[in-house]
């Protein structure tokens, strides 16, 4: 299991975190993890997957995967594909990449079955409960008009967090609360864990950062 | 450039070809190739592409990429990324896979300018015309009803693959002319280049033959 | 307000709907409602929603909306266009045209601020658990192997049917649980109704039968 | 068949095209084609379709199709439907509306079969091409990035346009090729019509003008 609170750095697909740079961006996430105590994980590129997460021993997400089981499928990636590349989990349903819901029910199942934990995003509240109701390993907060502004939700939305946390809690209990969004430093850190979420799930505050693996400090010291 | 004609084995997403199994796979097209003088490709499953492509010295296709170019889309696959993987190249609108018409246009052109190569993959007459319009390296001709079937195009529907080579090279002498579904043996091969392809994409034939090298063998002896 | 228990008739995309058939078909409920005091509602195919709306005086459903606000979207259908087409809601989600869950939230929403009326089907127990947090106007459960069956639903599997209404009313009494897939006689939406149901939705059990006004007046005799 | 030049008027999903509104574009068109002799055709919104087409003697095109046959394809809309509707074609691919190559395709082939006139939208040079090759009634060509733009493509870019005659006329004679974009008065028809033009797909100049109807007149007195 993952230990908490846990920093999730979400690469995307931005042109620093291509082939190279995103293996370097895994290997400051190990080094300031080992160096902190604080977990922290990457998803990195889709192609890049296997290739990272078979050489740095720090938790790997896939940024996505597809409602199929392994089959004729061109171009397409499913949950088996992705522990054998050495994955723990998924990102899901990220702003930048909804999802069907009977997708998503489909993933979150079929996730258990394998022990690959699901990160599924949302971007407001009823959206919160309604994927809590499917029970998946973690629900990562992100209001859309925050991602990449550089402004936390801790700070410009306190209560959609904490709101979040007890609605989430309240149907399921087992249910890690994480939240996204404009964070970028410790405090941000701490403000998000003090309104009760379990850790966060950031990419361009690190990944664009001039000097991620400083920026990743300052992120594990909150 | 690749050697013509080129056998280019899609290994799509079956359990088949997940993982050391796709690795596997990889390696005996790299054997099969150096001793049979045969160019073999292949298209490892997106998680992976990284992974087997810095290992095996074949040429590696992407199976799908999406029409971004570098940014911010969380789970989506740029033209950059697969290039920096190690891809020469990536297939495009497998019949599992269709897309949109002004994607596929976006990507042939932005492919250009990074030197990869788009096998685009088309389902008839018509869609093969209009997608040599925008002037891929390839188009794999592959009636969707053969997929799979054991069937090879190039018995079942000869004239598809004769009349698509004639009007391909009318539009645009340059792009190579690949048919698949259904190949599974050297004759097969062999049919498809007397009807003027030059070279084969094929999946299930060689992914799931209870001994993928010797079916890559006898693939490789037309 | 709709009178329960409704009958809610989905004509789908069928030959045996388009044009006038559809307006022979709205007509049809229209006289089976009147003669039988039971609410019944139809879903017109899209392109004949405001012209059967406006002519025949039954409650009218769109069979889909797509998560616009008015604007330049070429092809796409909002909330405000079926509102002024005379019709009082829309199904949602249905197993044949799956939705994205922030598109069914940002349609519900919506709905509410236009007093329109959201049936949103769903495929399984926990997927009706994720919609009822969204509170549409009612939920369709619909289990896809039983659709077009014949096998209603409330015969193959009672419990998914029971499990639903309960699992529902707990999290919003106010949502309106309808049941589908299979129904085609008054038989069949009796049992429903003793599970709990409000109502039933239909398609193939009526527009394919020989005598449409017949089946409509046996499913109205519950 | 449609009387050349020919102006198709989009109304989209516009506030200003719902319903009555809609209905009174259609009589504008009408009225304004009968006293200048110039052909007028609309698209209404979707839910408005049938309901316009049956009430005005204009030419009417739906504004989407979906690749269906009719059959159980809850909320999508087939040929069949728009055929039955009134509607004498639809429009295809809009930029707002981006379809699957193999979806164009087959709409395409089936409009042939039953006489019904598709007018596919093109965005650059290379897809006009490309669709060029599907044969379909008409191509309209609209650089996305004047859409709405007020500036006319015919100023803007007027190569675009007498490079995507010269180019369609040569792949298939018969394909009428309209320009869209930023079309707003007379001039702009007549200056489309002088590269070549045989018409103007245009929806805000007339429909988000204060005088639709004198919009209308001025459009047609090219």
């Amino acid at each position: 299991m993952l230990k908490l609170p846990i920093i999730i750095l979400n690469v995307k697909a931005y042109a620093e975190s291509i082939g190279e740079k995103g293996l370097a961006l895994a290997k400051a996430c190990k080094e300031v993890s080992k160096d902190t105590g604080v977990e922290i994980a990457i998803a990195p590129q889709q192609v890049d997957l296997a290739w990272i997460a078979k050489q740095v021993e720090i938790p790997c997400f896939s940024q996505h995967v597809d409602a199929i089981s392994p089959g004729s499928y061109t171009g397409f990636v499913s949950l088996e594909a992705i522990k054998s590349a050495g994955a723990v989990g998924t990102l899901l349903n990220h702003s930048e990449h909804p999802m069907k819901i009977i997708e998503i029910d489909k993933i979150i199942q079929r996730s258990n079955e394998l022990d690959l934990l699901v990160v599924a995003c949302t971007n407001n509240l009823s959206v919160t409960k309604a994927i809590a109701e499917l029970s998946p390993y973690a629900i990562a907060v992100e209001p859309p008009e925050l991602i990449g502004s550089g402004i936390p939700v801790s700070k410009a939305d306190p209560e959609i967090v904490s709101n979040s946390v007890k609605a989430v809690k309240k149907i399921d209990n087992n249910i890690v609360v994480l939240c996204g969004a404009g964070i970028s430093t410790g405090d941000d850190v701490r403000a998000a864990i003090e309104l009760g979420a379990e850790g966060v799930l950031l990419a361009s505050g690190v990944v664009k950062a001039k000097d991620p693996k400083k920026a990743l400090l300052d992120l594990a010291s909150f």
